[in-house]
């Protein structure tokens, strides 16, 4: 077998079997194959397609590249949960304790930020001594301990998948769907989940800007757990405005506290409701999903999940000082409103370039090498269907340096559109995909 | 402009404009494209195809990549050739010393051989003495003072090409149509011809295996040829069994020579008079075409074309009493037969089979910096609808290695294909392409 019969089958538009997918992730992984004759590959996937099967061999493959994570210690369902990410994201913070408290044992790893999204894992490190750097065993020790632990990538995980990520990032292969999928599965796959819910989010703060690429994603990704035998339910959910209020790492920590508190904005409630009722089904803790909601509320309701979160703040190394409100968190030297010179009702809020905006504050990285500012960030105070006289605020920008602090306030003012007539609010959940 | 937005374009299968090729050919040439961007945009070019005028564009651009040689020193049409290669091809070296016995300058940079074809560069370099590497300068001054110089590509020829050819080979994308096309004439255009004709072979000892294939490949070059006005002609000659009887360095310049001296194998007198025909008529010398293909056998039977051939060798350098007789070209030390086991007629004798034997034997090169040995090779007693009884000899192995030989005399014995009934032999020219 050779890599070059291999590229000339998929660039005549022919099926690859399971020996040609494994001999190419595994001679990529260990370099052997070039880059070069990867992005061959790579491109006549994106043009002429992979199957079904071919997805799925294509994520068990990259699953397989690297450590296998084993969570049976824990328990025998693991149910995972996965966003292919957003502005203002914050459910998994939020959610995460609530499940715990609950009962179903939480264990999930979370990327850095790069590019217009946040990372989880930033946003909890801005708690001070919150240590995300935990090693497998500390982690699995946790969970056995307080039913949950939030770290970031650990181990060896997929490094096929790593590789073929950064490769696609610079040869215009990033939105192939298939590649997409198996991207997202093969980590959660290494990662010992045997059951996975998914956001998917849609809309102009995401990678899928219409709801049918979304789905289209959306049937991939069930497919593969079906066929690989990982029970998988994706939620759609929109992605049209960020999610929330608050953008920024300390900002949003902020507001996932609040939310822990029982403060919960609209469009997060919604969210943790349908994705915690499919969290909790598929651990088979309830079957019936509108009960399964309840359980959601009601745990932040009667302060259990609050408490879990405080625990696992605790576990990591947090001063939960900053979380029961003894201190408070540093915040930054300007707050900059954003005041409004029209009036009418606001129309569109783009995503993509509020998280630029956010980006260019300080609160995201451009280069995987850049630090990022917990503090600075920015607070909606106007979303879309909402009522906006003239004067008034649409939102606050916190910046540490007063220049840019105003100029980000100046384009964060022009991603702001308005309608004279009422604006009418989608839903934050569009869809779940569960069967195939 | 940027490298990722012009594959996506081309992975999405719109048509390029002249800025976006100049600006992938430019800054690959000069490394600022990395090789797996490249070789994404080549995989999609290959996938979705580049249109005539892109593909014009793309030829140009890579003639320009390097210097662009003037001739206009030497006249003002120059005609130039070229062969997509076969097995046993000295065409060139047989009919460029007639067309410039005719008055028509001849100046013409051969490539070496790699695979399983050879290269005129090597076979003229085993005339002891005879060097292919003179300056662009000498070359030129030899064209003046004697009508043709036969060197090896010379200066920055096509850097472009260069480098894109050789990406090509290790990504499975040798086969594209347009890239075919736009290395070949890249180079030409980049030679200073402003005439050129194109032998195209096909069949089983060439890169085109079927008429059609080729017919799309010459039509392609016709084109790039009318819109960058090179008046283009190409004649595509049958390469199902090698040309003339002789393949191997010095094996196949005596064959040259004796062709020179009148004794010219069927298929070599075919190919020389059409393609010739065409140069003479290109070169505005002549525009009855039957008048022009007497005009060189007349040159071949008055001896002038041999002439020429001595004062070519003499001007490069090369001993002449290798070419009159005086001198023996070195021998291999052994001459082995390849008897027949079966009677009937010759039916097909595959052509890659036979450049791969004699590739074995050391006539040939695998990798660029193998050496070759000149006096190696194979001389065919037997060709497609010959009559073979049992015990006939089928071809002689020269080999300097009895064992070598002797395993090469095996395989080449499996290289020919018997038939019962005659055999029909099929002509040496398929068809002319020289309108669009």
């Amino acid at each position: 077998m050779n890599i070059i019969d291999i590229i000339s089958k998929k660039r005549d538009g022919y099926k690859l079997n399971e020996k040609e997918i494994n001999f190419f992730i595994q001679n990529y992984t260990n370099g052997s194959i070039k880059d070069y004759q990867a992005a061959a590959l790579i491109m006549a996937i994106y043009i002429n397609g992979l199957d079904e099967e071919e997805t799925t061999i294509f994520t068990l493959e990259m699953a397989k590249s690297g450590e296998m994570i084993n969570l049976s210690d824990i328990g025998d369902i693991i149910v995972d949960k996965h966003s292919t990410g957003g502005i203002g994201d914050k459910i998994t913070i939020v959610l995460m304790p609530i499940i715990a408290s609950l009962g179903i044992p939480v264990m999930k790893m979370s990327g850095r930020g790069l590019g217009f999204t946040g990372g989880t894992a930033d946003k909890l490190e801005s708690i001070p001594g919150y240590n995300t750097d935990l090693s497998l065993e500390e982690c699995i020790n946790n969970v056995k301990k307080h039913g949950i632990s939030l770290i970031t990538m650990t181990g060896n995980i997929a490094p096929a998948d790593k590789k073929i990520y950064a490769l696609r990032d610079v040869i215009g292969c990033v939105g192939s769907l298939p590649l997409m999928a198996s991207s997202i599965m093969s980590k959660k796959i290494a990662a010992g989940a045997n059951k996975i819910v998914l956001e998917v989010t849609v809309g102009s703060g995401a990678y899928m800007k219409t709801q049918k690429e979304a789905e289209k994603l959306a049937t991939i990704m069930n497919k593969i757990g079906k066929i690989s035998n990982k029970e998988t339910v994706c939620v759609l959910t929109n992605m049209d405005e960020p999610t929330g209020f608050s953008i920024g790492n300390t900002l949003e920590i902020k507001e996932a506290i609040e939310c822990l508190k029982g403060n919960i904005p609209e469009d997060i409630k919604e969210i943790i409701m349908e994705l915690g009722a499919y969290m909790i089904k598929l651990s088979g803790k309830g079957d019936n999903l509108e009960d399964n909601r309840n359980l959601i509320l009601e745990n932040v309701h009667n302060g259990k999940a609050f408490s879990k979160f405080v625990e696992l703040v605790k576990a990591q190394g947090g001063d939960i000082g900053y979380i029961n409100g003894e201190k408070e968190f540093k915040q930054a030297k300007y707050v900059i409103p954003v005041v409004s010179d029209e009036f009418g009702y606001v129309k569109a809020l783009n995503g993509e370039n509020i998280g630029n905006i956010s980006v260019k504050l300080g609160a995201g990285r451009l280069q995987k090498e850049d630090k990022i500012d917990n503090a600075v960030g920015i607070v909606l105070n106007k979303k879309i269907a909402d009522k906006v006289e003239v004067q008034d605020v649409l939102a606050y920008v916190h910046s540490n340096n007063e220049e840019l602090g105003k100029e980000c306030a100046n384009e964060l003012k022009m991603a702001y559109e308005f309608s004279k007539e009422k604006v009418l609010k989608k839903p934050s959940i569009l869809g779940v995909i569960k069967e195939i």
